[in-house]
This record gives C-alpha cells, sequence and structure tokens, in this order.
C-alpha cells in the first residue's frame, strides 16, 4: 500500500446510468490524467484550478472514448488529502472500462477496497473511527443508522475516548517519572486524583461497551420473529405495514437458504423480519410447527411477532392456542405481538371471545393487536408497537452508540486493562507494575483512532468497503 | 414539460456505490439547493462560480443528512442549457434517496426519464439526433455500439441531412416563389440542377438507408444462431470464446421465457447468442430437435453455428448429418460455422473421415471448424471466423451508419416523397404540386434533427432514457 503509487477506480454504483465517475488519485493523478483529456477551453489539466470542472474528451490516441467533465483537486484540499482527480462520464459500463483501462495504461494502479478513505486517514484527513464511519455511511438503509454513522464520522466516540486517553498518558508519563527517582520514593501522580479518572473510564467505558448492543441492532435492523403457519398472512401483513410507510429498505436473501428476511424501515428505524422457510413444509398449526424452530426464531430476536389464524367460525384453533401458551411459558420477558387479521369480518362477540381465549405476555411491550391488512385498520398501532420498543430503549436519548464490532472488541480489552489498573491502585502496586498495565489501555484505546495501528489492522479494516471510496 | 419547473434525479447507476450524483437543472436549481447547502467555507451557492465544486453539509433544518461536494454550472454553459447542481453525495440508496426527498420538498420536480437531454435539446444545446446519441452512448456495450453512438454524438449523418435539406429548402422556395408570378411563366428555379440534387438526395438516402440493418446488427449485437443438441457443449464453447477475450458484455434473459441470450464482445464488436430453451426438451439429434425450430432461429440470425455431437467412436452420427444438409437445403448463403469439439482426442483418420462426412456452405464465411475447449485450439481462429464475417460489410470502412428506427423510418419517407418529386418533375408537374411534395420532405428531413417536432414525438423518443440523463 504505497502512498506514492496513483490509483484509480469507479466510485460510483456499477451498471449503467447517466453519468459515472472515475476517481484518480496520488501524486500523479494531474500528470497521468492530462495527456488522455483535451479541454474544450485548452486550458491543460495541470493549470485547472483546485475544486474546478472542465468539459472536455476523453481520447486514447485519437479515438474519443467519451465527452466528460474533468474535475481537479489540489493537494491536502481533497478528499484523500493527495492530488485527485474525478472524470465525470456517461454511465455507461463500457465508456468506465475504457476510462479505467486508459488510466491503468497511464500508469495507475487499480484501488483496493476502502482504499481512497484509507489514503485519507493516512494523509491526517481523518481519524481511524471516522474512516471506518464512513463505510457505515455509505452501507446505511435506514434513518437510525445513517444518524449514528453521522455521528461518528463527525467525531463520535472517538473524541471522548481521545480526551480520555490523554488524560491518562499524562498519569502514565508521571508515573514513568516516579521510576526515574525510585530510590527517592516521590509521588508525583497524585493516586486520589488517578483513581478519580480510572473510575470516569470506568463509566464511560461501561456505557460505551453497554451501546454495542443496540448500535448493532440499529446497524443491522431490529430482528423481529415472525411465527404463524404458512399462508397466515405474513405477506399480506407487511405488505400492509409497507403501504403505510412505502419505505421498503430490501429484501434479501438470508445467509441459509432456508431463511428470507424482509427488511422494512418504521419510523426511520430498520426492522429485520425473520421468517424460516424450513417452517413452511409443515403442517397447519403452530404447534405442529416444530416448536423447536419456532423458539429458536424468536430466542434470535429482539421482537416476536405471532400471526394467529381463526377457524371458520372465528374461533381460534386449539392448536394455535397451546403454541402461544408454550411461547409464553419459554420467553416470558420477550416482546409479543399477537396479531389477529381479518378484524373487518369479526362480530364483537368473536373478538371478546379471542381476547378471552389468548392474552400476550404481561411486559410492557406486548399487545394483542388486531387488524385489517385489507382496510389497514390497526396497521398504524402495530408500528407505533414496534417503534415503541425501540423508543423506550438507548435509542431515545442521544447517547454516543458504538457500532462497530473491531471498537467493541478495542473497548473490552481496555475495560479489562483499565479493571487490572484499578485492582493494582487498591493493592498499592508499585508503578513500574502499574505503568505496563496503564501503557496496555493506552494501547487499546489508540486503536479505536487510529493513534496505533499496523497494516494488518488496515488491510482488515479497509477490506470491507466498497472499491472507490 | 414546462422550462420553467426546475427538475431533480439520481444521475448515477441506482445502488450502493463510493459516491453518488442527485442533478438539479432548472431556473431556480441554485436557490432551491441553497437554503439546504452549508459550505465549509462560508460562500453560499449564489455566489459560487460557475464550474467549481465547494465541500459542505446538506442539512435539513439543523439534521445533517450528509458531507457532499456541490457544484454549480451557470446557465448556458451546463449541460441542459440551464442552471444545474449537481451534489456528489455518499453512495447510500438511504441518503441519495434522502437528498431527493429533501430537494422535493424544496419545490423541484422529480425528472422524467431523460428530461435532462430534452432540456438540453429544447436549450439549443444539440440537435435532436445527437439528443439520441446520448441514450445510445449509455447503452453502448461493445466498441463499435460505441463508436457509433460517438458518431452520432458529434453530429453524424444529421450534419449531412441538414445540409441536403437546405439545398432542398432553397429550391422549395425558388418554385414557390414562381407561384407568385404564375401569370409570367418565368422559371426561377433551374430544374437541371433541381434534377442534380435530387439525384444527390436519393443517393444519400439510399446509402443512409442501406446502412440501418448494419447498424441496427451493431446497436444489438450480432444475432448468431447456435443450433445442436443439449449438452453437446454451448456452455463450454462460449466459456472458450469469453476466456480468450475475458469480456463478456451481459448474460440476458430473453424476452420470452424459452430464450436465452449469451452476449459476448469479441474484438469490440457484440455477439448475441441465441439458444432456444424449447429445443432442450427434444431428443438427441438435430434431426430430432424438431427442424422446424431450428430454422426459425437461423432465420432470425445473421450466422449460423452448429456444433455437432459425435459417436463414442468419433464418427457422426447419421440424424446429425442429415440435420445439416437441411439446414444448408434452406439457408444455402446464410454463413454457417460447423463445430467439431475435443479434437484432442480425435486421430488424424477420424478427423479426415468427419471432413468427407460433412461439410459447410460453399459461401465465403463458412467453415469447418475442429476445436478443443480444453486446449483453446481453434478458438482463436473461430473468433477471427466471426469477426471476418463483420469486417467484410459495412463495419469495416468508415461509412456513416443510421441505428436510429426513427431516423430510419423518416429516412424512408424522405425517400418516398423525393421518389415523388423525381416523377413530379420527369412528368413536367407545375411548380405548385411540386411543392407540396417537397415540403412533405423537407419535415421528414425535419423531423430526424429536429427542426420539425412535437410532444409526442419528444415525448416518446426521450421516454427511453434513463431517469438523471
Amino acid at each position: 500500500m504505497l502512498l506514492n503509487e496513483t490509483i484509480v477506480a469507479l466510485a460510483t454504483p456499477s451498471g449503467s446510468g447517466a453519468v459515472a465517475i472515475i476517481r484518480v488519485s496520488g501524486p500523479e493523478a494531474i500528470e497521468f490524467t492530462a495527456p488522455v483529456f483535451q479541454a474544450r477551453s485548452k486550458v491543460s489539466l495541470q493549470d485547472q484550478k483546485s475544486h474546478t470542472l472542465q468539459l472536455g474528451n476523453i481520447v486514447d490516441n485519437k479515438r474519443i472514448i467519451d465527452e466528460s467533465l474533468v474535475s481537479v483537486f489540489h493537494g491536502k484540499r481533497s478528499y484523500t488529502g493527495e492530488p485527485t482527480v474525478e472524470i465525470s462520464c456517461h454511465g455507461s459500463p463500457f465508456i468506465q472500462q475504457e476510462i479505467i483501462n486508459l488510466m491503468l495504461k497511464q500508469g495507475c494502479r487499480a484501488a483496493k477496497p476502502g482504499e481512497f478513505t484509507m489514503r485519507a486517514f493516512l494523509n491526517g484527513k481523518m481519524d481511524l473511527s471516522q474512516a471506518e464511519a464512513v463505510a457505515d455511511l455509505v452501507a446505511s438503509d435506514n434513518e437510525a443508522a445513517h444518524k449514528l454513522a453521522m455521528q461518528q464520522m463527525r467525531g463520535g466516540f472517538a473524541t471522548e475516548i481521545q480526551q480520555l486517553r490523554e488524560e491518562l498518558l499524562n498519569f502514565a508519563s508521571l508515573i514513568e517519572l516516579e521510576l526515574d527517582f525510585s530510590e527517592e520514593d516521590v509521588e508525583f501522580a497524585n493516586r486520589d486524583q488517578f483513581q478519580e479518572l480510572i473510575v470516569r473510564i470506568q463509566k464511560t467505558l461501561n456505557k460505551l461497551i453497554d451501546s454495542f448492543a443496540v448500535g448493532n441492532v440499529i446497524k443491522k435492523g431490529i430482528p423481529v420473529a415472525i411465527v404463524g403457519e404458512p399462508n397466515v398472512g405474513k405477506s399480506t401483513l407487511l405488505n400492509a405495514l409497507l403501504n403505510e410507510d412505502r419505505a421498503i429498505v430490501s429484501e434479501i436473501a438470508g445467509t441459509t437458504r432456508d431463511s428470507i428476511e424482509d427488511e422494512i424501515a418504521i419510523g426511520g428505524i430498520g426492522f429485520r423480519f425473520i421468517d424460516t422457510a424450513g417452517i413452511r413444509e409443515t403442517t397447519d398449526e403452530i404447534e405442529g410447527l416444530g416448536i423447536k424452530k419456532t423458539f429458536e426464531k424468536i430466542e434470535k430476536s429482539q421482537i416476536a411477532l405471532c400471526i394467529i389464524p381463526l377457524t371458520p367460525e372465528g374461533g381460534i384453533p386449539e392448536g394455535t392456542k397451546n403454541g402461544v401458551e408454550k411461547i409464553k411459558n419459554r420467553f416470558p420477558d420477550k416482546p409479543l405481538l399477537i396479531i389477529v387479521n381479518k378484524i373487518d369480518q369479526l362480530s364483537d362477540k368473536q373478538i371478546t371471545s379471542i381476547k378471552t381465549n389468548i392474552s400476550p405476555f404481561t411486559t410492557d411491550h406486548s399487545t394483542l393487536q388486531f387488524i385489517s391488512a385489507k382496510d389497514k385498520t390497526g396497521i398504524q398501532e402495530l408500528q407505533e408497537k414496534l417503534l415503541e420498543f425501540v423508543n423506550t430503549g438507548a435509542l431515545r436519548n442521544n447517547d454516543t452508540i458504538v457500532t462497530n464490532s473491531r471498537h467493541y472488541d478495542s473497548l473490552l480489552k481496555a475495560q479489562a486493562e483499565i479493571n487490572t489498573v484499578q485492582e493494582g491502585l487498591n493493592e498499592g502496586l508499585t508503578g513500574d507494575l502499574l505503568a505496563i498495565d496503564i501503557r496496555q489501555a493506552l494501547h487499546y484505546f489508540g486503536e479505536i483512532t487510529g493513534q496505533v495501528s499496523n497494516d494488518e489492522i488496515l488491510g482488515n479494516i479497509f477490506a470491507n468497503f466498497c472499491i472507490g471510496k
């Protein structure tokens, strides 16, 4: 990963569109592009001012590949912190490829995933956690995930960690200074102040570590198990939820062939509805579904959503009732939304009978919800119930949230070291031994912001980026 | 389609990528964007110079949607010929949607397909045939199609048509002038010169009309029928062709479920290999394939490619031999490439026997080609044979080629009118009657370049564009 190489990649999504951008970054970005660009204004690329665009032809000798807008960014003022040229060409995959090939011929190297952002980090344009947030930002597909990524890109908790790290570093220096004067038995580092700092660090770490569960859920969408037999109206319900909000996020095939996930954004929060195809193959009632599979699904979810069928007379099949009871016994604390569809076809008597026969858990979020997917009755209430679960959690307040598992890992390791430091302090450990643990904690803090990094860490981080970023 | 509306659309391919561009064009492009853009430099969008970029935040009130590069193009100097703003944001579909929604809230209207290019046409930035070439350029997926689109975008045959039209217009005016002096029996328009012009126009029209067949083939890929029973090695052959060239264009599902098309670029030319799934369901030999279906496929293609199987002893099955003979009898002039795979496993004697038993047509392009998909033997020869077919045609010379069926249609109509004019001239028709036919021919010429257009024609043309172009 040499910074003296000039790299090239397609920056826009692959495929056909009106416009595509080829990004060129590195010391010779302008020199490599200039010979293949014939500006209409005759102003050469070398003379083009930073942050300006020029129309002209991209040419391979005499062959015109495309008419393109070319923008130039000088040195430190670019995204990467090095000279950058962006070629905005017609969005045909053929033209994109031709221009990339041309730039490779000119001496560029094909960029690796995330290499532009890695250069931005290496050139001091952003810290490591901000660089990581860029990937999250590109991947964000709902408002909450987007908000988290923006927060992190603008500093996020890294600033907090950075401050604590500096205070800790200060103490470490003082303690290490004591070592130089060990024969004189002085204490430069005030042990009470140090205790206080350690407690403050522990508090911050605990808060951040706890936030990871929430952060992860926001990033990936809140898992909601849908249980119920086949054809009970799962897709009808999902469609009804969708039509209210019109914001489908994606329909993704799960990691296994058996599992289908629908992701829907409700009120800016992503919900991941997990259905298991395997369940479809079994018989007609919840109990018959294989209660084991149902349990597994609910186990993995934050909310369970159970659609129950009705008998032709509007009653609840006995098997369904038993199934719901089993779920309640197994997961007494899990929010459960029991859905009865087609309320428009039910009499008041039937509704009362259903309410008597089936009841949700006694937790706050659990509810029996009558809906009519046809008339959209009850759909909004259902959405509100789902959001309520989220809003009573950490999402409501504007707390800092950790979403990156690498950060989580470093925080856990830092926490362990800080706890060791505290034990050492309590046991009156000598400065030289304390210093070792403090240095280790500092190391883990530094891993988050990138003050401590190595090629392997960087390689792992940026390998998850898309090419062109 | 009012030009006083400001329109917005995603200009880059949909999906996730490093960067996406939201394009805003219209009289209030800058005014609508300025309130939602906080430039880091504090220079407002209104004060930003044309063809420059600025970094800043896209904000919805206090909520930051993204950090974006915003470029401004003033009035006539933009692609559309009207004020344009391009927002280069992070390429998350969520962010793209949020920014588009924000711009809609600001007063923009969602752009219709091709509306940016239509405005470029309406604002006099390009003629209609150039505008149409933009869509072809974006869709071009091989070198030949790309070259044609570039040629057309840079003027193409429209310039030629334009010149002839002006000469014709001149004569029309003179003849119409004669009508004003009809009592005096003068001839302002020299009939001999007019005859000469008509002949010149006819020549040009014939050339352009003839080029359409070639142009259409280049644009869509040259159709090649692959005939042969299932599992005879069609995909092996396609892969071998591909690996030589590594330029797969696309694998498209045909218009009907029964038909599969593979498109491969060889030497910059697109070839469309047509297979028909229906054929797979039948028995084992060409004759058994249903010769009717095979005939239909060959009928639609410019080249037939027949892969023949061998018996375990290396001979040709009797049915295959009969099948090939039937194809030859039915299509004596169609280039036929007969492919025998696994030459590496054949003895010289077997090869001689095959050559005796099966022979291609006697046309120049037909050949019996032995290959080994495994060793890549004969693959390059096969590619050369395919290219030879193309290169002996109109593609070799740099003639102007018509690819657009709308242009073709107008050219045919203009041709008919010009022929009528000539007949009239020969019959000594009076000026007033001649003038009517000339005006009609002028009308069809004008349709190509856009001097004659109406909302319906424009609507049809631009409906085929992608949104954002």
